[in-house]
């Protein structure tokens, strides 16, 4: 008898209907002789329902009474969940996260969990009930409602499946696994069997939307297995796991790409200490995250710096480091919205020598300019003009034998 | 400075722009140096789509999940409130039942406030803050969410009320207060200017919509005034206490009627000890309330007993009592749907004869024959038949000089 925890997505559960089946397929696995303990998020358009309320309401609503009304989402999915269930004759109990309860900080709509308590799990659990406890949400130390912020509900999961000891974490979606790189503009983009919980992070902190990153971290210090699957196929998909011998003779495991970044140059920057911190200091202030950072080597006491920012954030950047420039006497700001950050993700990069060399190789050969670079251990990204994206992925994609028909 | 329990209802928080009224006029009153706790409904028509939802699930939700359900829409009520409070300027904070907690029996659907936790609540009002309260649920001992049934909001202010014993309890509707008969069926109708608990049970558990029975039962165990007023106007409505001296000079408070019931008769019973216990039993145990009962005096061993029972039971209490009538060798039963129950209500009854003559002297003068006669203390209630009720209640509004351009 295995205790397994489910998480399903808004869209797994996003009619009547859908959530009918849902309830069929866990009790099949129920049947099966296994704990349940399911997660749920909010009917599909239901959380963006709720923050248009909101926002009738007032432009900037309260963080905290904003979190009470998300948390309808869920507990409604639950709910209806639980009564499905029943109707099919087996026993049921729904859990809000006041009741688990899941412990968190108070910082509402991105809250962290702290602790789950797994006292009131477990009994239900006994009683030979499933239990499905609502995702996204959890209790703070004063006894008031917070969210964890979207793609909570895979962080509950893991979190559940961690605090239970659970013996595996089956998150479902509407994809069946994780992908080599976004089939849509890779046809022969191949489902992986397992990946490594830092190859995963890579990938969703790089563009990757299967897993929520914090869930992959959550489940990569608590070592908890989760398999990544789809609701509508009894197909296996890809078990995101600790690191296995065999995960290193791949050199890359996948390919990703994101247009949501922009770049922005300042131009002979005078070259001091701490020039870099004051240049930063409004944007880290104004809350944009800064991604990769380029300075060039210093030349007359000058330097060039190119960072990229997420691009809703661009034109306010650009505003803020215009005053910074005039400021420290730097000669002046240009930015370029147009690119896309392309990336190879692979345990085996660690091990393998001239992996950036035949990265950069193969872009080349496509005539595609590589703008800037950034690696770590285990990923190259380059920065390429937005148009090359998809030629840049099929080419990194088959340049690293990941190609479907090829035998990697 | 006073503890003011205001409870806003469905209707008045409709739509977004009603919340937003409803906000400016609690923060109005707050401003005045009022500590304010605001007990919300959900958003009209927000309980009926919840109750569908179930309904798509199975037939029979199962109770403890729908309470689950039921108790986000006064969630999502509170929660926008608090957002219009604070984006005003004003401090507030939405507490559930949970949080409050109002800790209730286990009776799904149905739950019955056992005690109101105030520390929560008290710390917050000391904060300046505007508290808001969802309405209609609560909490058992085991942690599970419980709601009131219909109309659980009103319970809910006036049992706050009575724990943080509040200066006032004022219930807000769409009439601007409680009526000496219903103004649609009765122009001349006029608006009370107080009543006590025991006339508004009466006129309650009669056929009066205004406050929900058991929010009065409440209100008078603890001896909580209930102003009831509307929402849309600042007019004073009509205060619900204790008895005053004066109210009993009055002998007819009001008039109100019922379409609601259905009236079975059993001909030529044995008159036998134990006969009522054998005919009622069936009935009792289908959950079916009786309400009237009439038992004529015995001839040649074999009476008459007439009731009445909701009309949306008739058919059933007619089929299990023609089983009941073979059983113990009565004549035959009849039934009939056509009828209509016309009651005064007044505490002066109790102190002044005549007033049943009046009533059926009244009567008499329209050539409206009187089926059926209940009496309490402080109503009387004839059962007519349906067609005369307006005609009835117009008689006997005029005939008790409650007609609003009467002294009466």
């Amino acid at each position: 008898m295995a205790l397994i925890v489910q998480k399903y997505g808004g869209t797994s559960v996003g009619t009547i209907e859908k959530i009918k089946t849902v309830a069929q397929r866990v009790i099949k696995t129920y049947e099966q002789g296994n704990q349940m303990v399911v997660v749920l998020s909010a009917m599909a358009g239901q959380t963006d329902k709720l923050i248009e309320l909101a926002h009738e309401i007032c432009e900037q609503p309260d963080p905290r009474e904003l979190d009470v009304l998300m948390a309808t989402g869920e507990q409604v999915s639950v709910a209806l969940f639980a009564m499905a269930v029943k109707s099919m004759g087996y026993d049921a109990s729904s859990l809000l996260g006041f009741q688990v309860p899941i412990h968190t900080d108070a910082l509402y709509g991105k809250a962290r969990i702290h602790e789950v308590d797994t006292e009131r799990i477990r009994a239900e659990l006994e009683k030979g009930k499933i239990v499905t406890v609502a995702g996204f949400q959890g209790l703070d130390e004063n006894g008031n409602i917070t969210t964890l912020g979207r793609g909570g509900s895979d962080t509950t999961a893991v979190a559940l499946a961690a605090a239970l000891r659970a013996d595996v974490c089956e998150i479902f979606t509407d994809v069946d696994g994780v992908y080599t790189t976004d089939p849509n503009i890779c046809p022969k983009a191949k489902k992986l069997d397992t990946i490594s919980y830092e190859e995963m992070l890579e990938m969703a902190s790089l563009g990757a939307k299967v897993l929520e990153i914090r869930s992959v971290e959550f489940a990569s210090k608590f070592q908890v297995p989760i398999h990544v699957r789809s609701t509508f196929s009894e197909e296996k998909g890809t078990m995101v796991m600790a690191e296995t011998k065999d995960m290193e003779k791949v050199v890359v495991s996948g390919v990703t790409y994101s247009k949501n970044e922009a770049r922005i140059t300042m131009k002979r920057v005078p070259d001091k200490p701490g020039i870099a911190s004051r240049i930063f200091k409004p944007v880290f202030e104004a809350g944009i995250v800064v991604d990769m950072i380029v300075q060039n080597t210093s030349e007359d006491g000058f330097t060039d710096l190119t960072f990229t920012v997420p691009k809703p954030d661009f034109h306010r950047a650009l505003e803020l480091l215009r005053d910074v420039a005039q400021d420290i006497g730097a000669e002046r700001v240009m930015g370029d919205e147009d690119i896309a950050k392309v990336s190879i993700v692979g345990l085996g990069m660690r091990s393998h020598a001239g992996v950036a060399q035949k990265m950069f190789d193969a872009l080349a050969r496509e005539n595609i300019n590589i703008m800037m670079i950034s690696t770590s251990e285990i990923k190259i990204s380059c920065i390429i003009e937005e148009k090359y994206t998809e030629l840049a992925v099929r080419t990194l994609h088959s340049a690293f034998g990941l190609d479907s028909d090829s035998q990697g």
